[in-house]
C-alpha cells in the first residue's frame, strides 16, 4: 500500500470547471452540462453513489460561476465534495419541477455540450423546459476535454502505472501451467487490490488460442505447456487508472512464437517513438501498425493502438487511422498494438504513455521482452 | 442456497416484447427504444458487462418484429441472450453510423417511448439520424411498463422475500450492543449473500437518533443498549429484488417506544389492507398515512409509503399521494411507513405485498412485533 496522495483542493477544481468553459466557448459552445460520473468527477470531485431518476446537474456557463443543481435528499453530500467551494448549490425537493428551476441557469437560445452518459430522461426534460437550447453531445462536441491531464493528475496516473508494474512483477512468479485462466485473473485482481487499486476493472488472462481473441476476458481454460498467454489488467489507484499489458509464455518459445512477439514489440516502440507533441493521434497508429504490415500480419492487428486513461481506464484520446486532433503535452494513453492469429495464439503489449515536450515518456516500464513463465 | 428457478423463455421475453408494443401503442406511441439496463433485462434478457458509447438498443415497434441493434463485438454474446431467439440482431462495425443504421427502423414521423437510463449520446444521435420522430421519456410514457409481474416473475419475488425473512430471523440473533452499525450491516450483507442473493443493494442500520433520519445507512457510531434500530436490507436474487424494514429494540422498550412502534405496525396493516385491484396507488399512502396523522405523528412520516420492485429495488409503481393510476393484480411493491423523531429514532416496518384478485399477499411474513435483541 502507497500513501495517500495530497487531495485535489477547491482551486483544482476552479481551474478544471473554468478550462471547461473556455473549451467550450472556443468550440462555440455556450457551456457544459455534465451529470454525475466520470466527468463530474474530474470537474468537481463529487461522486453521488448512484446516477438516478432525480436530476444532478453540473451548470458550467462562461458567463456565470458555476452551479451545483441537486436533490434536496442529497445536498449535504454535494456539500462535502472537495469542488463544493467553487460551486453554488441548488437543491430541488421532491414534487418540484427540477427541469424548471434548471431552465434560467441556462439562458435563451444558448447551445451546450451535454456530458455522454446524461440520463435521456432528464435531456429529456431539458429539452422540454429550455427548447430553444441546442445540446450536442460532451466528447463529440468537446473531446479532448480531461485528456490533458494537470500536474497532481500526472502523478496518480504514475502512481497507477507503478503499482500495475508490481503486479506484473509479481503474476510471473506464480504458476500458470495446469491452472485455469480464471484462477491467474483472481491472482491478478488480488496483487491489483494489494497495490493499492480500489478498483479491478479487468483482468484478461488469454492462454493459448483463445489469447487470438482481443476481447476475450478470462475464463475456465486450462492453461497448457507451451501456451502463449495475453495478460492485460488494470483498474482505479487514488481515482486514476492503469492499464498494462503483457505476453508470458509457459516454458520456451519456438521460433515463431518468438517472431511474432518481436514484431508486436517492435510496434509497440516505433508507436511509442512516434508521440511529440503535434504529431496526430492516427500517427501513433500508423507507426505501430506499419511495422506489423510490414512483417505480414497487417490483417491480424484488428483494432486500434490505443485509448485515453484517466478517471476512466477508457477514454479519448483515440489513436486510431482517422483522428487527426493534435497530441498535447500532458495527454496520457495506451499504446497496445497485438496479433491475433485464430486458432493459434495472440500478442498484445501495452504501455501507457504520456506526451511531453520531448516526445513520449512510458509509466510502465516493465521489461517487454517475452517473458517465461512455469 | 436455493435451487435455481427454470430460466425465462425466449417465449417469455417475446410475451413482454408484445405487451410493450401492445402498451405503446395504447397510448398513442409507435414503439420503444430500449438501452442496457433493467428495461432491457426485463425485455430480453440480455445484459451487457456495461453500458458504452457502443450503441446496443431495442427497437420495439407494433408494426415490426424487434430488432436489437448492437457493436458487432458484442454480437456473439447477445446471440446468447435468453431472448435473442425472439428477436433479429442487427450489428454495426466501429466506423460505420450506428444511428444511420437505427434510423431505417424507426419509420418516418414516428413516437416512440425511450429508456430513461439511456445515454444523452445515443438519444442526440438518434434525434440526429431521424430528427422526424418524437421522443419521450419511457417512465413518463409507460410507467407501468414493467409494473405487473408475470407468474414466473412473481415466483422470483416470492423467493427472494422468503430470503429476505430468513436473513431477519438469523440478525435477531448476533449482538447488536457495544457493536458498529457497519458491523451489523456487514452481518446483513454477508446474511444476503449466503441465502441466494447475488447482489446486495442496501443494509440500512440506523441506531438510536440516527433511525430517525431515513437516508441514513450504517455508519460507526455504537449501538447502545436500550436503542431502537432500523433495519432495512434487500438486494437481488434470481434477478429479482428482496426489500423489508423490521425495527428491532435493544433490550424491552419504554412504554413511549412500543407505542410509536405499535402506530407504525398498525399503519402498516392499513396500508396493506388497502391493497386490491382498482385501488388507486394514493389509497395506500393514504390509508397508512391515516393512521400515523390520527396518532398525531403525521410531520413526521416523512417519506411515501412504497415503491416497486422487480429487475430493480426501486421502480415503479409508486405509493405516494397524487399516484391516480389503479392497482392491477400482479403488481409488487413495497408498503413502508414510518414515523422519524429527530434526535431520538425512527420505526420503520416494510414489507413487499402483490396485488392479487382478493386483494394484497405480503411476500414478507416475518412478525411485524417490536422484537428485542441482545
Amino acid at each position: 500500500m502507497s500513501l495517500e496522495p495530497a487531495p485535489f483542493t477547491a482551486d483544482d477544481y476552479r481551474a478544471r470547471m473554468a478550462r471547461a468553459a473556455q473549451s467550450a466557448a472556443d468550440a462555440g459552445l455556450d457551456g457544459v452540462l455534465v451529470a454525475p460520473g466520470p466527468d463530474m468527477v474530474h470537474l468537481t470531485g463529487y461522486r453521488p453513489t448512484a446516477a438516478t431518476e432525480r436530476l444532478t446537474l453540473l451548470v458550467v456557463a462562461a458567463d456565470r460561476d458555476p452551479v451545483l443543481v441537486v436533490p434536496a435528499l442529497e445536498a449535504a453530500d454535494a456539500e462535502h465534495a472537495a469542488g463544493a467551494p467553487a460551486l453554488t448549490l441548488l437543491d430541488w425537493t421532491d414534487g418540484t419541477d427540477p427541469y424548471g428551476i434548471t431552465a434560467p441557469l441556462l439562458g435563451v437560445g444558448r447551445r451546450f455540450a451535454v456530458s455522454d452518459n446524461t440520463w435521456a430522461l432528464h435531456l429529456l426534460g431539458l429539452q422540454r423546459a429550455r427548447p430553444d437550447s441546442m445540446y450536442t453531445a460532451l466528447t463529440e462536441a468537446l473531446p479532448m476535454l480531461r485528456a490533458v491531464k494537470d500536474p497532481a493528475e500526472l502523478a496518480r496516473l504514475e502512481a497507477a502505472g507503478a503499482a500495475a508494474d508490481a503486479v506484473y512483477e509479481e503474476i510471473l512468479k506464480v504458476r500458470f501451467a495446469g491452472r485455469r485462466e480464471s484462477d491467474v485473473a483472481g491472482d491478478l485482481a488480488a496483487l491489483l487490490l494489494e497495490s493499492g487499486h480500489s478498483q479491478v476493472d479487468f483482468t484478461v488472462v488469454g492462454s493459448g488460442p483463445n489469447g487470438a481473441n482481443p476481447h476475450h476476458e478470462a475464463g475456465e481454460r486450462v492453461i497448457a505447456p507451451h501456451d502463449m498467454v495475453v495478460l492485460d489488467f488494470g483498474g482505479l489507484k487514488h481515482g486514476y487508472g492503469s492499464d498494462t499489458s503483457r505476453t508470458v509464455h509457459v516454458g520456451e518459445p519456438d521460433a515463431d512464437e518468438q517472431r511474432v512477439h518481436d514484431v508486436v514489440r517492435e510496434a509497440q516502440q516505433a508507436g511509442c517513438e512516434a508521440v511529440r507533441p503535434g504529431a496526430a493521434c492516427q500517427d501513433v497508429d500508423r507507426a505501430a501498425r506499419a511495422v506489423i504490415t510490414d512483417a505480414g500480419y497487417g490483417e491480424q492487428f484488428i483494432h486500434r493502438t490505443g485509448h485515453g486513461i484517466g478517471v476512466t481506464t477508457h477514454e479519448p484520446p483515440y489513436m486510431i487511422e482517422g483522428e487527426e486532433r493534435p497530441l498535447v503535452p500532458g495527454m496520457c494513453f495506451s499504446v497496445e498494438p497485438g496479433i491475433y492469429l485464430p486458432g493459434r495464439f495472440g500478442v498484445r503489449i501495452e504501455d501507457i504513455v504520456t506526451v511531453t515536450a520531448n516526445g513520449g515518456r512510458r509509466l510502465n516500464t516493465t521489461s517487454r521482452e517475452l517473458a517465461v513463465v512455469e
